[in-house]
């Protein structure tokens, strides 16, 4: 023992940071490891975490992700969601997030509903709508469960014009609607005469003229969306430089449409939009991300959704099971005006992005993103990097250019997020908690670890697979 | 002494770096100092920079960095040559760099001579041109010196049309041809049947259609130039969101054109360039860069440009003067089939851009440049930072994202580059070095230290400043 106590200590603390700190004080030096206990040291999760560590859910994640990454996703026409959704009918709307009965729908949800039913000539006010859409003759469901996502609230009514994303590698479908721009908007809850005009716009010239036009011109989404992350967008909160793209591609269609007048104000009302490509963003992702449903043994979620109470998850082996926990406050920059006190919880059908290895996991491309959901440069870059902890590959069609070129984290692994206790970062905007006021801010959140637990426990009772 | 022998040695090794590393094979720790003495130890240099050190030298320049950073360059109009350009006759060729006779050029320079002369209808082909061009019945001259710029060869002759940018700070104007895409193009070098048409089509079709259209819908460029660097380009060898940003400002009034083919046609061809940026970028810095000349005292570098022979700089207090030394090689990637010895010295007037902090200067801004100019994603960044060193302000309206939004350095200070021995930094298209064969690649070069030695003795004979 005699030379421990005669030399020098070179110490390593592993744990509670205090015991290092103290060394600190006392003038020696001490090193901090950051480790945490895998599952945070909980012997029930551990436990299942065993039981899935199989080749079996290995081979079973690469083949999802395999999938996901090779799926094409193109832009092929746009028409009304009673037409285009299989099982759509004119007394559905369809909502963000997991399901949720109208009584308890968040204040921007409800705002948006009302705004929805009025647009589609079902209730003459805001009142008339809340005694509609309480009544029982509406049918609420998750867009998710219907092939498509939506921004924010998220409501798809029948007559809404909606982009058809088609895969090229299998066929299956996606569907968005037209994003109406910034300001007061239906998805963040906003219902006024204003926005009413506006949704009717979209259906009377807007979303006619796009039909005419993608059918001659339809467009690949992830080229887009891979030359975007080379410009400075990540594809969920800053689609500009993707909507400038979207709008080059269809510029020559514009100028050949037949129908000047029409050409003229469907082109104005993409110009104007820096996020129109957000709608075209998420419905791409959903569609590679639905190929990977049902693939026996994976672990590999594929929809990440918030209906402004609840955050949601699906997971590749379990089709049509939800495992959702309380939506978080998100954390960011307020617009002038406003307080935490008027923010929802987190909302919308947008994280598919995330879901999809881009936005918040792909801040990395776009330190300008920084200036609207607040932190800085190097932390856009970290939250990056930490995806790779809860993932299972590394997407190299969407490259990141500051992490060197990078692939982005793609396929989010149930069993990796609870190993590390990494939860996934989402980028997002905040809306007003009441009715009708619209957006407030944009920011950062997660979801809640208790999704990511229950998919577990499922998983574990699902796979049945013998213990080594 | 005995203390010294005694204790355990902390070295700092200023000087040459083998007597660090001796230490190091001995098992000491040695720290090496990153220094070398300024101006190199040169004593004459040393003489004259002390000559320069003077408050009227700091405040000409912070005069000169005040004006080109508020001035305002807008595109207001688009005219022949002839008309736009004072000074300019019907037998007159503009090309880049500083002066040169028509027997010295480059081969890229004289195969866009020859290309010039037969879209002009002055010779029937390259040979005819060659001689006509020997003949002395051509007046060559500096694009520079005629408030112009033009990338590679730089070649301007009477009928091409130009953008005209106005400074609305002020009133000067600066000018610039229409880019004509990659491939085989006039600028660097090519003169067949395929450039001729194209140069046909650029002044029959696209420069009086957009004439038109510009002189109802001036753009104002310095915006474009601020968001592309939070969107990926740096403004010289990327601009391919500057370009896309651009054809959505003008998109709805190409709409509106009365002559539809005319409009499609120009819509086309400026939507299929992703350089089409280029020639605006580099004419909205001469606009904004001239507004520094003939400020007394000043050491700020105003114009940096290559003729692929020589390179030449001009000072704001030394206005009319050419510095020149030897144009460097290129280094960077080349197109495949192409080597070392297809390549021609660094050419164009495009340095303009690094002269006005974007470019070379804002690689830190444009990440997805490294992958046509070579090198790392750590290198652009370490690029700009180094030109912090040789400039005299930061411009807070072009902010680099990837620095924490931190300006791009503005204005050289030719005593900065002497005393640091740290050149600008130029990432540029290469040339081949014989007439009608264009781009073979594109890379990083720097000016050679000569013109800033040269400017320096200019500066100290001129500035005629008592020391102190």
């Amino acid at each position: 023992m005699r030379p421990l106590f005669s030399s020098p200590l070179h110490v390593v603390n592993i744990g509670i940071p205090s015991f290092s700190e103290d060394m600190h004080k006392q003038g020696a030096k001490a090193v901090q490891l950051q480790w945490t206990p895998p599952a945070g040291g909980n012997i029930e999760l551990l436990e299942m975490l065993h039981k899935l560590e199989h080749d079996l859910v290995d081979e079973a994640n690469n083949q999802a992700v395999e999938r996901i990454m090779s799926a094409d996703p193109v832009l092929c026409d746009v028409a009304a969601a009673l037409e285009a959704i299989p099982g759509m009918t004119s007394h559905t709307i369809l909502h963000a997030g997991p399901p949720i009965a109208y009584a308890d729908m968040c204040g921007a949800m409800k705002g948006a509903v009302a705004g929805a039913l009025i647009y589609e000539g079902l209730a003459e006010d805001a009142q008339a709508a809340d005694q509609l859409a309480a009544s029982g003759a509406i049918t609420f469901a998750p867009c998710n469960e219907y092939g498509a996502v939506g921004p924010m609230a998220g409501i798809i009514s029948a007559s809404m014009p909606v982009h058809i994303i088609r895969n090229n590698k299998g066929g299956n479908l996606s569907f968005a609607t037209i994003n109406e721009g910034l300001g007061k908007v239906l998805r963040f809850g906003a219902h006024d005469q204003e926005v009413i005009d506006r949704l009717r716009l979209i259906r009377d010239v807007i979303g006619p003229t796009l039909k005419e036009i993608i059918k001659d011109n339809p467009i690949e989404l992830k080229t887009i969306t891979a030359q975007a992350l080379h410009m400075g967008d990540e594809c969920h909160n800053r689609n500009k430089a993707a909507s400038a793209l979207f709008l080059r591609a269809l510029s020559g269609a514009f100028m050949r449409f037949p129908d000047r007048r029409a050409a003229q104000q469907t082109l104005d009302f993409i110009a104007a939009n820096d996020h129109y490509f957000l709608n075209l963003s998420m419905a791409a992702s959903k569609c590679a991300l639905d190929t990977a449903n049902g693939i026996d043994h994976s672990t590999i979620v594929t929809v990440m959704s918030r209906n402004g109470v609840e955050f949601g998850i699906r997971i590749s082996s379990l089709p049509g099971q939800w495992f959702t926990g309380p939506a978080a406050m998100v954390k960011g920059l307020l617009f002038p005006g406003f307080t935490d006190s008027d923010c929802n919880p987190d909302l919308g059908d947008s994280a598919i992005t995330e879901t999809m290895g881009i936005g918040g996991f792909a801040m990395a491309a776009s330190p300008a993103i920084v200036q609207f959901v607040g932190g800085t440069v190097s932390d856009a870059l970290n939250y990056s990097r930490s995806m790779y902890a809860i993932t299972t590959a590394e997407n190299s069609t969407f490259s990141l250019p500051p992490l060197d070129f990078r692939g982005s984290a793609l396929g989010i692994d149930v069993r990796k997020v609870i190993a590390s206790g990494i939860l996934p970062i989402i980028n997002t905007g905040i809306a007003h908690r009441l009715p009708g006021l619209g957006q407030v801010g944009a920011g950062l959140v997660n979801p809640p670890m208790l999704c990511f637990e229950k998919a577990l426990a499922a998983l574990v009772q699902a796979v049945i697979i013998n213990t080594r």
